[in-house]
């Protein structure tokens, strides 16, 4: 008998986390892939994942519309209410041997608290990390409520172990994200034009001679600021001059802020050197961060696939404080100037070296074994 | 400007163990108590908690139904998720300066789940405890949620440290339960007729030579078993004979099990010394328990309350596994013959010293201290 | 392509007014039957019946939980909520062609919004019937969402033509509980010993010589009057002393001031000629009826199958006010004295001939070729 | 005692609809206004009507966020099933006397829901009137929860009588939209520019000698198909050639369908004559519609208000049809051709004589006054 494996996939970001670890369990010929997509990832507006997971041939098991609208924290949370009540159906029609939950988001934490309290095991992608912020109160919580812990560094597990984790349940396997990026480096060159495959809106640009990449997010304990902050961003880009393709962020409460600030900055000052877009495919999204002079914002992308990749970073603000980082990235605050210089540093330096701190390129495959191979229970004990 | 301080209280024993601190956030004069009531603490056939806090005299500021129907684990689930989706409104509206969760109840960790999303920092009581099964991964995950930790013992705090908790985040309180046990030492003659006072059902019983007391809970990770174990206990009094006064348990996935066995045991054997009841205002349950000869089952007042008074107890099972005890506690299986030699031991020995491992009766008034006085913020990061 | 007609059940007495539909459906060649079980149909406390659905050999497409608990009408409201929530998710997987909901419960304005507004058809059985309280709203608020109405009789059907419905969408088929009663008078004599078939509590009964029914539940417009009202009742059962079979009320709010007075009385007078019963087999009930003396309360069934039986009944209070009903049933308040006068008049009497105003026996055949042949659509405008 | 009256506003038209009668519940002297805001009314892509309501003064009881992400139909009946859960709530809190509710929008269903289950008398504003639709079922289900019927004009309460209801519970009041209309009569003159005032995207515009407007909503049970009948207006305001400002869509399920449409056909084909507006202050959108040469699309606001100011309009599609309507309307299909040719009839013939089929300008205070002193009651039946 097949173990059944439900991974429950929620945002564009995820699934770009967890894409090489979703083929590797459906081809594992122990596992049955059960796959639940839901939240953001459901959603035009946030770039349909759904999309992308349809084009890549898996097979969806259950869809499960949870997001609640509202520029607020109330919606937030009520959010992740409506994901425990949803996700317990979805769980008692498919009855899986064990549950995947990845990162930290909203729905990672109704993923975990809804199989827990269901008696299924929870195996936990990605965590052991330290970011600060909410994600990491969620990120621990899930330890707390998961069984298997599949973490990206020997770091992370030593983490999770010193929360009180058995040892036997905790996997180094890599990020599956890392897996990706490895790809790219057998193709790396830029074989696309972004603008003419996606559309996008703002100034027509020539990206030949080199440009920068902008993601920047909300960071929901600083909620009320992120317009301010998204100015920063944006004055020092338009400082810099050079063609620059910028991302949309994700939904969470105060994405309105980051994405009203844009707007407004937009259609006010018209930037004559800055393009933007919804999303990406995620391996296009990979090569063209591979061939960009630079990598601005908070997203985690720049701690992970850019430190394989050697991409500079700069990284702005305290969204990705305290995770484990290699030599590419420069942090700032969210100061024009401070972006500005980090920016003009890395010009002057260029390409770092490869960096494995997340991964070799393998973790996909890991995950897989691991979950075809531990022992799945549910009880456990602090170990002190 | 006095802060205030939102305490929610789901169960009738969740109310014991925190009563004394309600009252001293109640009389301190920086703060302001905001009291919500919810859950099984709202529903008769769980014994109505709300009448005792409304007869305590405390102000309740919203009621919040939450607890849906259904002998499944699926349904459990979904009342953690609908508890985060009404406590999100109710924080909304309230807008408390801090949020106090109690123990490790799927309440407990609702309250936890739309507080941390909502920016307002958690107060968790009695973390760092020990007891396998749902409780335990639910418990420290609340600990991973809170931003104050305000625990029964040092050994308590010594396991939320060691979870990368901020030490200066760690209080030692004593636990609140304690606080009424010491009030009982002041009088501590039964002085009343729990029959008379209570009804229950069952037979009529001379308690006035000694009686056993059980407290019986189903265990959710066994569910299932809930039958078989306590027909284990029922068999065992029937045999021991001692008038026996018997606590039907707390609603939880397989109580309908537990309930169900008790009915139909009492419906076919028509038991001469057992007489049933649904819960007891907790100072006359406290008097009744100081003055027994021995607690029968898998409660939590086994542990604390009784280490603290000294009273024999007989522990069934998983359920309190791992939590520090007294000497005053024997371990046994869901076995018949087990229970009736410890409960035969135990009668052979008598009382045992009090013992302050849970504290020593002034928790409330040290938990309103630290609300009051402790920074108050919502960010943090593991100490490692 | 058969059609997939999607009939959701959510109660006892409900199972057994669309069994012979359910049947019928299953057994058409041009039809598919996706089952849903929801609500109080799947709780153990309200007579599971999901047990007998599961025992009569029905395939079940999916089980929803969303009785929320607690005795107050907000609790009700939330329910209806929680089940149009639940549904959604249902009727999203399942794809029906028609979803059919039955009479005039919460659960089945919770069927007709989730599927009016994911612009499914809506088949509504038992429309067009008056009886005043929340239900009378209910009933024609689902007519109006409706887009086939099945209607027990000409009365009805001309009624739900008077609120402005198409004509050609009314369906007279007579109510498919008749169809039941209707197999009943093939072998009209009781074959079993109820108390021991079905245990229940109270006092042991010899009904050789002839025995009352009782069935009476909390009105919610009258919340609050239910312990009272059941009171009357019961001292009007125990004056007249005959063996009595007394059924437990369905879930409402203030069941559990019926159910609470009931239990209290039981206990305190102990009555010598009443045995309770939580529920029993749809046809062993019929039967039971069939062969007893007359019918006490406020059910439905009362008005319905024992109008085509001929058993006399008596009729309390304002809960079937303005249901057509045949010469068999005397109307009296919630008074004890006029309850023992209209049983003893009917004593005096015997049974009833036969009437046909709620069916013939043939429903369940007739709905199931109006699934199968209707036009299905979901835009309609009032005819005037 | 003051009689409290809660009234759910729950859309940015919602409000201009019942505005008057909110000031005039406000102000009666036996009525308490307790205001709830919801659903879209409190987002900000749907014009954040919350601000207007607060610019104009009125304190707000209780916000509640309800509406679910999703471009689908399972999203639109969660968002009403959260709706009842949620109001259920706020309704517990505020004890009202009479609940408000207007129109025939889901959320407008789940506060009848929840109000009928609790036992509040529900007031139901613009019940009566024909439209096609999931809207007219709901619409006409919400008159059968509701227990007062305040509506526009003699041929609703006539249609209100049909369907059953106590002629004494039916109440002509006129619309309160049309007492916001019967004011710009007093100052018709467009004293603003509306780009300069509000901004919006798109072409800058001359409207001093003439200009069109546009409101164009998707049809639910056409779903799907709003892309491209969104695309037949757009070409024939583009190929009239008149400045048009055009207004984007209230959510809705399908919404996305039509915004989409609208922006894929502004970055294409960027139209040198239509400007994009979100939303507008009430009596700024009134005095714009009012000065207008036409409106085209297919809002309700071309059957009302427009009748009133007799203002020319070209309703397309199905979206009003069977409403009552006056000589200033011509109906035309989705058809660009059909459209232009309307609009040029209308330019031909200039402005309409007053109508006041759908009230005189004193709508509020009459609802105000009706609400003060009709019985309120809960129990009723049909009146055949």
């Amino acid at each position: 008998m097949r173990r059944k494996v439900c991974v429950v996939v929620t945002a564009r970001p995820s699934y770009s986390r967890i894409k090489t670890a979703l083929r590797a369990i459906e081809e594992h010929p122990d596992l049955e892939l059960q796959l639940v997509v839901a939240a953001s990832a459901l959603l035009e507006r946030y770039g349909s994942a759904v999309k992308y997971i349809e084009e890549d041939g898996f097979k969806i098991s259950a869809r499960v519309y949870m997001v609640l609208e509202g520029e607020n924290l109330a919606s937030m949370a009520k959010t992740t209410g409506l994901g425990v009540l949803e996700l317990a159906t979805v769980f008692d029609n498919l009855s899986p041997d064990v549950v995947v939950t990845v990162a930290d988001r909203y729905e990672t934490l109704a993923t975990a608290v809804a199989a827990a309290y269901m008696n299924i095991p929870v195996a936990h992608v990605q965590g052991g990390e330290v970011t600060g912020s909410i994600d990491e109160k969620v990120r621990h919580a899930v330890t707390k409520l998961a069984d298997l812990h599949l973490v990206s560094s020997e770091n992370a597990a030593e983490r999770v172990r010193k929360m009180g984790e058995d040892p036997c349940s905790v996997y180094v396997t890599g990020c599956p994200s890392i897996d990706l990026a490895a790809q790219i480096l057998e193709a790396p060159k830029l074989n696309f034009d972004p603008l003419q495959r996606y559309g996008g809106v703002g100034a027509p640009l020539d990206i030949s001679n080199g440009y920068l990449v902008v993601m920047q997010h909300p960071v929901t304990t600083e909620y009320g600021l992120a317009r301010e902050h998204v100015f920063e961003t944006l004055n020092a880009v338009q400082e810099i001059g050079l063609p620059t393709l910028w991302f949309w962020p994700n939904v969470d409460a105060g994405s309105d802020g980051t994405s009203g600030g844009i707007r407004s900055f937009r259609e006010t000052l018209q930037p004559k050197n800055i393009h933007f877009f919804k999303n990406m495919e995620g391996m296009d999204f990979l090569r063209l961060l591979h061939n960009s002079r630079c990598l601005i914002g908070n997203s985690s992308v720049g701690v992970r696939e850019c430190s394989f990749l050697g991409v500079p970073v700069v990284n702005i603000g305290s969204r990705q404080a305290g995770r484990d980082r290699g030599t590419n990235l420069l942090d700032v605050h969210y100061d024009r100037s401070e972006i500005v210089d980090a920016v003009r540093h890395h010009m002057g330096n260029g390409r770092y070296p490869h960096d494995t701190i997340y991964g070799d390129g393998r973790a996909g495959k890991r995950i897989s074994q691991v979950l075809a191979q531990a022992p799945l229970k549910i009880d456990k004990r602090l170990t002190y």
